[in-house]
Protein backbone atom coordinates (compact mmCIF):
# COMPACT_ATOMS: atom_id res chain seq x y z
CA UNK A 1 0.00 0.00 0.00
CA UNK A 2 1.28 3.24 -0.87
CA UNK A 3 0.48 6.47 1.14
CA UNK A 4 0.72 10.06 -0.46
CA UNK A 5 1.88 12.71 2.24
CA UNK A 6 -0.13 15.93 0.25
CA UNK A 7 -2.90 17.50 0.12
CA UNK A 8 -2.53 18.96 -3.42
CA UNK A 9 -5.62 18.24 -5.65
CA UNK A 10 -3.21 18.48 -8.52
CA UNK A 11 -0.37 15.56 -6.97
CA UNK A 12 -3.60 13.67 -6.16
CA UNK A 13 -5.23 14.07 -9.55
CA UNK A 14 -2.09 12.42 -11.27
CA UNK A 15 -1.39 9.91 -9.40
CA UNK A 16 -4.95 8.48 -9.77
CA UNK A 17 -5.12 9.54 -13.75
CA UNK A 18 -1.83 7.61 -13.81
CA UNK A 19 -2.97 3.87 -12.23
CA UNK A 20 -1.55 4.34 -9.18
CA UNK A 21 -3.54 2.88 -6.23
CA UNK A 22 -2.50 5.00 -3.40
CA UNK A 23 -4.36 6.67 -0.23
CA UNK A 24 -3.78 10.25 1.17
CA UNK A 25 -2.90 10.99 4.93
CA UNK A 26 -1.33 14.60 5.29
CA UNK A 27 0.70 16.09 8.41
CA UNK A 28 0.21 19.30 9.15
CA UNK A 29 3.49 21.08 8.69
CA UNK A 30 4.02 24.96 8.81
CA UNK A 31 5.71 24.71 5.63
CA UNK A 32 6.43 28.88 5.83
CA UNK A 33 8.06 28.58 8.71
CA UNK A 34 9.92 25.68 7.95
CA UNK A 35 11.25 27.57 4.50
CA UNK A 36 12.07 30.27 6.56
CA UNK A 37 14.53 27.76 8.37
CA UNK A 38 15.98 26.46 5.68
CA UNK A 39 16.84 29.37 4.02
CA UNK A 40 19.21 30.04 6.90
CA UNK A 41 20.77 27.11 6.11
CA UNK A 42 21.01 26.77 2.00
CA UNK A 43 20.46 28.81 -0.81
CA UNK A 44 19.53 25.69 -3.06
CA UNK A 45 15.92 25.71 -3.37
CA UNK A 46 15.90 21.78 -5.09
CA UNK A 47 17.46 21.29 -1.66
CA UNK A 48 14.91 22.87 0.92
CA UNK A 49 12.43 21.31 -1.52
CA UNK A 50 13.46 17.86 -0.79
CA UNK A 51 13.74 18.44 2.45
CA UNK A 52 10.50 19.82 2.63
CA UNK A 53 8.82 16.59 0.51
CA UNK A 54 10.95 14.40 3.30
CA UNK A 55 9.33 16.14 6.24
CA UNK A 56 6.11 16.09 5.38
CA UNK A 57 6.79 12.01 4.31
CA UNK A 58 8.76 11.32 7.64
CA UNK A 59 5.56 12.53 9.81
CA UNK A 60 2.79 10.24 7.99
CA UNK A 61 5.17 7.52 7.92
CA UNK A 62 4.66 6.65 11.58
CA UNK A 63 1.34 6.01 11.27
CA UNK A 64 1.93 3.32 8.52
CA UNK A 65 4.45 0.77 9.32
CA UNK A 66 5.98 -0.81 6.54
CA UNK A 67 4.61 0.94 4.13
CA UNK A 68 5.78 3.80 1.07
CA UNK A 69 5.15 6.72 1.92
CA UNK A 70 5.29 9.97 -0.99
CA UNK A 71 6.28 13.24 -0.17
CA UNK A 72 6.29 16.40 -2.39
CA UNK A 73 7.40 19.92 -2.14
CA UNK A 74 7.48 22.61 -5.02
CA UNK A 75 9.26 26.18 -4.73
CA UNK A 76 9.19 28.74 -7.05
CA UNK A 77 12.46 31.16 -6.67
CA UNK A 78 13.48 34.17 -8.67
CA UNK A 79 15.85 36.42 -8.22
CA UNK A 80 16.92 35.06 -5.56
CA UNK A 81 13.72 35.54 -3.73
CA UNK A 82 11.81 32.11 -2.69
CA UNK A 83 7.93 32.47 -2.85
CA UNK A 84 5.34 31.33 -0.19
CA UNK A 85 1.31 30.74 -1.19
CA UNK A 86 -0.24 34.19 -1.32
CA UNK A 87 -2.07 34.77 2.35
CA UNK A 88 -4.00 37.55 0.59
CA UNK A 89 -5.40 39.00 -3.13
CA UNK A 90 -3.15 42.20 -2.31
CA UNK A 91 -0.17 39.48 -1.51
CA UNK A 92 -1.18 37.40 -4.81
CA UNK A 93 -1.15 41.00 -6.71
CA UNK A 94 2.26 41.62 -5.49
CA UNK A 95 3.60 38.30 -6.35
CA UNK A 96 2.53 38.78 -9.63
CA UNK A 97 3.80 42.37 -10.58
CA UNK A 98 7.06 41.15 -8.99
CA UNK A 99 7.34 38.02 -11.77
CA UNK A 100 5.45 39.63 -14.50
CA UNK A 101 7.95 40.36 -17.57
CA UNK A 102 10.50 37.45 -15.93
CA UNK A 103 11.68 34.12 -16.11
CA UNK A 104 10.95 32.04 -12.46
CA UNK A 105 12.16 28.91 -11.91
CA UNK A 106 9.42 26.04 -10.77
CA UNK A 107 11.16 23.21 -8.40
CA UNK A 108 9.60 20.01 -7.81
CA UNK A 109 10.88 17.32 -5.06
CA UNK A 110 9.63 14.20 -4.20
CA UNK A 111 10.79 11.91 -1.90
CA UNK A 112 9.76 8.11 -0.67
CA UNK A 113 10.23 7.65 2.56
CA UNK A 114 9.53 3.67 4.71
CA UNK A 115 9.53 3.51 8.45
CA UNK A 116 10.74 6.98 9.08
CA UNK A 117 13.95 6.48 6.55
CA UNK A 118 14.40 8.17 2.81
CA UNK A 119 14.45 5.33 0.32
CA UNK A 120 14.64 7.42 -2.95
CA UNK A 121 14.87 11.33 -4.10
CA UNK A 122 14.03 12.93 -7.15
CA UNK A 123 14.37 16.38 -8.23
CA UNK A 124 13.27 18.72 -11.61
CA UNK A 125 13.06 22.19 -12.57
CA UNK A 126 10.87 23.93 -14.70
CA UNK A 127 11.55 27.78 -15.97
CA UNK A 128 8.65 29.88 -16.81
CA UNK A 129 8.05 32.91 -18.42
CA UNK A 130 5.75 35.46 -17.42
CA UNK A 131 4.22 37.99 -20.35
CA UNK A 132 4.30 41.95 -19.56
CA UNK A 133 1.07 42.26 -18.94
CA UNK A 134 -1.27 45.49 -18.40
CA UNK A 135 -2.06 46.51 -14.80
CA UNK A 136 -6.13 46.20 -16.16
CA UNK A 137 -5.35 42.29 -17.02
CA UNK A 138 -3.99 41.61 -13.36
CA UNK A 139 -6.98 43.50 -12.21
CA UNK A 140 -9.58 40.99 -14.28
CA UNK A 141 -7.54 37.95 -13.91
CA UNK A 142 -7.22 38.41 -10.13
CA UNK A 143 -11.50 39.36 -10.08
CA UNK A 144 -11.61 35.69 -12.04
CA UNK A 145 -9.82 33.66 -10.17
CA UNK A 146 -10.59 35.21 -6.80
CA UNK A 147 -9.02 32.94 -3.69
CA UNK A 148 -8.62 30.01 -5.75
CA UNK A 149 -5.04 32.04 -6.74
CA UNK A 150 -3.98 31.60 -2.69
CA UNK A 151 -3.98 27.77 -3.04
CA UNK A 152 -0.62 27.87 -5.45
CA UNK A 153 3.06 29.25 -4.69
CA UNK A 154 2.77 31.98 -7.48
CA UNK A 155 -0.56 32.92 -7.38
CA UNK A 156 -1.16 31.06 -10.76
CA UNK A 157 -2.14 27.32 -12.12
CA UNK A 158 -0.73 26.94 -15.45
CA UNK A 159 -3.87 24.20 -16.13
CA UNK A 160 -6.26 27.04 -15.48
CA UNK A 161 -6.71 31.15 -15.89
CA UNK A 162 -3.06 31.31 -15.11
CA UNK A 163 -1.96 30.31 -18.74
CA UNK A 164 -2.89 33.94 -19.76
CA UNK A 165 0.35 34.85 -17.57
CA UNK A 166 2.58 33.25 -19.52
CA UNK A 167 4.77 33.43 -22.69
CA UNK A 168 6.71 30.55 -22.44
CA UNK A 169 7.29 27.40 -20.62
CA UNK A 170 9.79 25.38 -20.31
CA UNK A 171 10.09 22.03 -18.65
CA UNK A 172 8.20 19.27 -18.02
CA UNK A 173 4.63 18.76 -17.84
CA UNK A 174 4.11 17.06 -14.38
CA UNK A 175 7.23 19.20 -13.14
CA UNK A 176 5.51 22.22 -13.47
CA UNK A 177 1.90 20.55 -11.69
CA UNK A 178 4.23 19.99 -8.48
CA UNK A 179 5.41 15.94 -9.25
CA UNK A 180 8.03 14.61 -10.97
CA UNK A 181 5.63 11.97 -11.81
CA UNK A 182 7.66 9.51 -14.88
CA UNK A 183 10.52 9.24 -12.28
CA UNK A 184 8.22 8.73 -9.24
CA UNK A 185 6.33 5.91 -11.20
CA UNK A 186 10.01 4.39 -12.68
CA UNK A 187 11.03 4.35 -8.62
CA UNK A 188 7.33 2.55 -7.78
CA UNK A 189 7.67 0.39 -11.33
CA UNK A 190 11.52 -1.01 -9.69
CA UNK A 191 9.77 -1.67 -6.38
CA UNK A 192 7.29 -3.39 -7.70
CA UNK A 193 4.39 -1.39 -7.01
CA UNK A 194 3.76 -1.16 -11.04
CA UNK A 195 4.23 -3.67 -13.64
CA UNK A 196 7.54 -3.05 -15.15
CA UNK B 1 -17.04 35.39 -31.07
CA UNK B 2 -14.81 32.52 -31.61
CA UNK B 3 -15.56 29.37 -32.60
CA UNK B 4 -13.47 26.00 -31.95
CA UNK B 5 -13.41 23.60 -35.30
CA UNK B 6 -12.47 20.92 -32.81
CA UNK B 7 -13.91 17.89 -31.67
CA UNK B 8 -11.31 17.39 -29.05
CA UNK B 9 -12.29 17.28 -25.37
CA UNK B 10 -8.62 18.16 -24.61
CA UNK B 11 -8.35 20.90 -26.70
CA UNK B 12 -12.01 22.64 -25.27
CA UNK B 13 -10.60 21.74 -21.64
CA UNK B 14 -7.71 23.82 -22.62
CA UNK B 15 -9.29 26.46 -24.06
CA UNK B 16 -11.79 26.67 -21.69
CA UNK B 17 -9.39 26.56 -18.64
CA UNK B 18 -7.29 29.27 -19.84
CA UNK B 19 -10.89 31.64 -19.80
CA UNK B 20 -11.08 32.05 -23.16
CA UNK B 21 -15.36 31.96 -24.29
CA UNK B 22 -15.95 30.35 -27.79
CA UNK B 23 -18.18 27.86 -28.66
CA UNK B 24 -17.87 24.30 -30.86
CA UNK B 25 -18.45 23.64 -34.27
CA UNK B 26 -16.77 20.61 -36.11
CA UNK B 27 -16.66 19.80 -39.97
CA UNK B 28 -16.94 16.13 -40.86
CA UNK B 29 -13.51 15.33 -41.86
CA UNK B 30 -12.19 12.25 -43.16
CA UNK B 31 -8.63 12.85 -41.39
CA UNK B 32 -6.96 9.82 -42.49
CA UNK B 33 -7.64 10.07 -46.12
CA UNK B 34 -6.56 13.70 -46.12
CA UNK B 35 -3.34 12.47 -44.12
CA UNK B 36 -2.70 9.77 -46.94
CA UNK B 37 -3.36 12.15 -49.73
CA UNK B 38 -0.59 14.87 -47.92
CA UNK B 39 1.74 12.01 -47.32
CA UNK B 40 2.17 12.11 -51.16
CA UNK B 41 2.98 15.79 -51.67
CA UNK B 42 5.24 16.19 -48.24
CA UNK B 43 6.94 14.47 -45.86
CA UNK B 44 6.61 17.46 -43.52
CA UNK B 45 4.31 16.37 -40.37
CA UNK B 46 4.36 19.78 -39.25
CA UNK B 47 3.08 21.12 -43.00
CA UNK B 48 0.59 18.23 -43.10
CA UNK B 49 -1.02 18.96 -39.18
CA UNK B 50 -0.81 22.82 -40.34
CA UNK B 51 -3.07 22.02 -43.76
CA UNK B 52 -5.29 19.53 -41.69
CA UNK B 53 -5.60 22.44 -38.86
CA UNK B 54 -6.73 24.49 -42.16
CA UNK B 55 -9.34 22.40 -43.47
CA UNK B 56 -11.43 22.11 -40.32
CA UNK B 57 -11.42 25.87 -40.42
CA UNK B 58 -12.30 26.58 -43.38
CA UNK B 59 -14.70 24.18 -43.39
CA UNK B 60 -16.45 25.80 -40.74
CA UNK B 61 -15.66 29.08 -41.25
CA UNK B 62 -18.74 29.61 -44.43
CA UNK B 63 -21.21 28.45 -41.44
CA UNK B 64 -19.89 31.71 -39.37
CA UNK B 65 -19.14 34.88 -41.32
CA UNK B 66 -16.82 37.46 -40.04
CA UNK B 67 -15.44 35.17 -36.35
CA UNK B 68 -12.50 33.56 -36.15
CA UNK B 69 -12.73 29.87 -35.87
CA UNK B 70 -9.79 27.77 -34.50
CA UNK B 71 -8.30 24.87 -36.35
CA UNK B 72 -5.75 22.59 -34.60
CA UNK B 73 -3.95 19.10 -35.22
CA UNK B 74 -1.65 16.92 -34.15
CA UNK B 75 0.23 14.58 -35.78
CA UNK B 76 2.88 11.45 -34.22
CA UNK B 77 5.74 10.49 -36.18
CA UNK B 78 8.22 7.95 -35.79
CA UNK B 79 11.02 6.54 -38.35
CA UNK B 80 9.17 8.26 -41.35
CA UNK B 81 5.87 6.85 -40.18
CA UNK B 82 2.71 8.96 -39.46
CA UNK B 83 0.37 7.14 -37.06
CA UNK B 84 -3.49 7.35 -37.26
CA UNK B 85 -5.85 6.66 -34.05
CA UNK B 86 -5.80 3.01 -33.85
CA UNK B 87 -9.13 1.36 -35.52
CA UNK B 88 -9.21 -1.28 -32.82
CA UNK B 89 -7.05 -2.59 -29.72
CA UNK B 90 -5.28 -4.96 -32.09
CA UNK B 91 -4.21 -1.86 -34.08
CA UNK B 92 -3.74 0.11 -30.67
CA UNK B 93 -1.13 -3.13 -29.31
CA UNK B 94 1.01 -2.97 -32.69
CA UNK B 95 1.36 0.65 -32.71
CA UNK B 96 2.34 0.85 -28.88
CA UNK B 97 4.85 -2.38 -29.60
CA UNK B 98 6.09 -0.07 -32.63
CA UNK B 99 6.43 2.97 -30.07
CA UNK B 100 8.29 0.67 -27.62
CA UNK B 101 11.88 1.42 -26.53
CA UNK B 102 12.01 4.40 -29.03
CA UNK B 103 11.06 8.36 -28.73
CA UNK B 104 8.63 9.99 -31.28
CA UNK B 105 7.81 13.32 -32.33
CA UNK B 106 4.51 14.81 -31.66
CA UNK B 107 3.48 17.70 -33.87
CA UNK B 108 0.85 19.91 -32.96
CA UNK B 109 -0.76 22.83 -35.40
CA UNK B 110 -3.39 25.80 -35.02
CA UNK B 111 -4.85 28.01 -37.25
CA UNK B 112 -6.96 31.01 -37.12
CA UNK B 113 -9.24 31.18 -39.62
CA UNK B 114 -11.75 34.10 -40.55
CA UNK B 115 -14.25 34.03 -43.76
CA UNK B 116 -12.13 30.98 -45.40
CA UNK B 117 -8.84 32.67 -45.21
CA UNK B 118 -6.28 31.73 -42.86
CA UNK B 119 -5.03 34.73 -40.83
CA UNK B 120 -2.22 33.36 -38.53
CA UNK B 121 -0.71 29.51 -37.43
CA UNK B 122 1.62 28.36 -35.67
CA UNK B 123 3.33 24.54 -34.89
CA UNK B 124 5.04 23.10 -32.44
CA UNK B 125 6.90 19.80 -31.49
CA UNK B 126 7.49 17.20 -28.83
CA UNK B 127 9.52 14.28 -28.45
CA UNK B 128 8.10 11.94 -26.01
CA UNK B 129 10.39 8.45 -25.42
CA UNK B 130 8.44 5.27 -24.37
CA UNK B 131 9.94 2.88 -22.02
CA UNK B 132 11.05 -0.34 -22.66
CA UNK B 133 7.29 -1.83 -21.20
CA UNK B 134 7.04 -5.55 -21.01
CA UNK B 135 4.19 -7.62 -22.68
CA UNK B 136 2.46 -8.37 -19.75
CA UNK B 137 2.39 -4.18 -18.97
CA UNK B 138 1.03 -3.51 -22.52
CA UNK B 139 -1.34 -6.21 -21.52
CA UNK B 140 -2.84 -4.69 -18.55
CA UNK B 141 -2.74 -1.34 -19.91
CA UNK B 142 -5.04 -2.06 -22.49
CA UNK B 143 -7.40 -4.29 -20.77
CA UNK B 144 -7.15 -1.00 -18.75
CA UNK B 145 -7.46 1.85 -20.79
CA UNK B 146 -9.93 0.26 -23.19
CA UNK B 147 -11.65 2.36 -25.73
CA UNK B 148 -9.96 5.30 -24.92
CA UNK B 149 -7.13 4.44 -26.39
CA UNK B 150 -8.71 4.62 -30.06
CA UNK B 151 -9.41 8.09 -29.39
CA UNK B 152 -5.27 9.23 -29.58
CA UNK B 153 -3.05 8.94 -32.00
CA UNK B 154 -0.83 6.49 -30.25
CA UNK B 155 -3.10 4.80 -28.28
CA UNK B 156 -2.32 6.62 -25.02
CA UNK B 157 -3.32 9.64 -22.98
CA UNK B 158 -0.06 11.11 -21.28
CA UNK B 159 -2.52 12.86 -18.93
CA UNK B 160 -3.93 9.33 -18.03
CA UNK B 161 -2.65 5.93 -17.87
CA UNK B 162 -0.40 6.23 -20.50
CA UNK B 163 1.72 8.15 -18.15
CA UNK B 164 2.92 4.54 -17.61
CA UNK B 165 4.46 3.97 -20.59
CA UNK B 166 6.77 7.06 -20.65
CA UNK B 167 10.74 7.49 -19.73
CA UNK B 168 10.91 11.08 -20.30
CA UNK B 169 8.86 13.82 -21.90
CA UNK B 170 10.26 16.74 -24.07
CA UNK B 171 8.29 19.92 -25.17
CA UNK B 172 5.62 22.30 -24.04
CA UNK B 173 2.69 21.28 -22.12
CA UNK B 174 -0.12 22.25 -24.14
CA UNK B 175 1.57 20.99 -27.27
CA UNK B 176 1.64 17.17 -25.59
CA UNK B 177 -1.97 17.64 -25.01
CA UNK B 178 -2.59 18.98 -29.08
CA UNK B 179 -2.96 22.55 -28.84
CA UNK B 180 0.44 25.21 -28.34
CA UNK B 181 -2.23 27.55 -26.71
CA UNK B 182 0.38 30.15 -25.61
CA UNK B 183 1.12 30.68 -29.07
CA UNK B 184 -2.60 31.05 -29.79
CA UNK B 185 -3.56 33.08 -26.79
CA UNK B 186 -0.92 35.69 -27.83
CA UNK B 187 -3.01 35.86 -31.13
CA UNK B 188 -6.26 36.04 -29.27
CA UNK B 189 -5.18 38.85 -27.45
CA UNK B 190 -2.69 40.86 -30.16
CA UNK B 191 -6.64 40.53 -32.26
CA UNK B 192 -8.37 42.18 -29.18
CA UNK B 193 -10.15 38.57 -28.03
CA UNK B 194 -8.44 38.81 -25.25
CA UNK B 195 -7.00 41.43 -22.31
CA UNK B 196 -3.42 42.43 -22.78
Amino acid sequence: MIILASASFARRSMLEAAGVAFTVDVAAVDEDAVKRSLRQETANPGRAAETLAELKAVRISARHPGMLVIGADQMLDYDGVWFDKPQSLDEARQQLITLRHHTHRLTSAVVVVRDGRRLWYHTEHAFLSMRNFSDAFLDAYLAQAGEAVLGSVGAYQLEGLGAQLFMTVEGDFFTVLGLPLLALLDFLRENGELIP
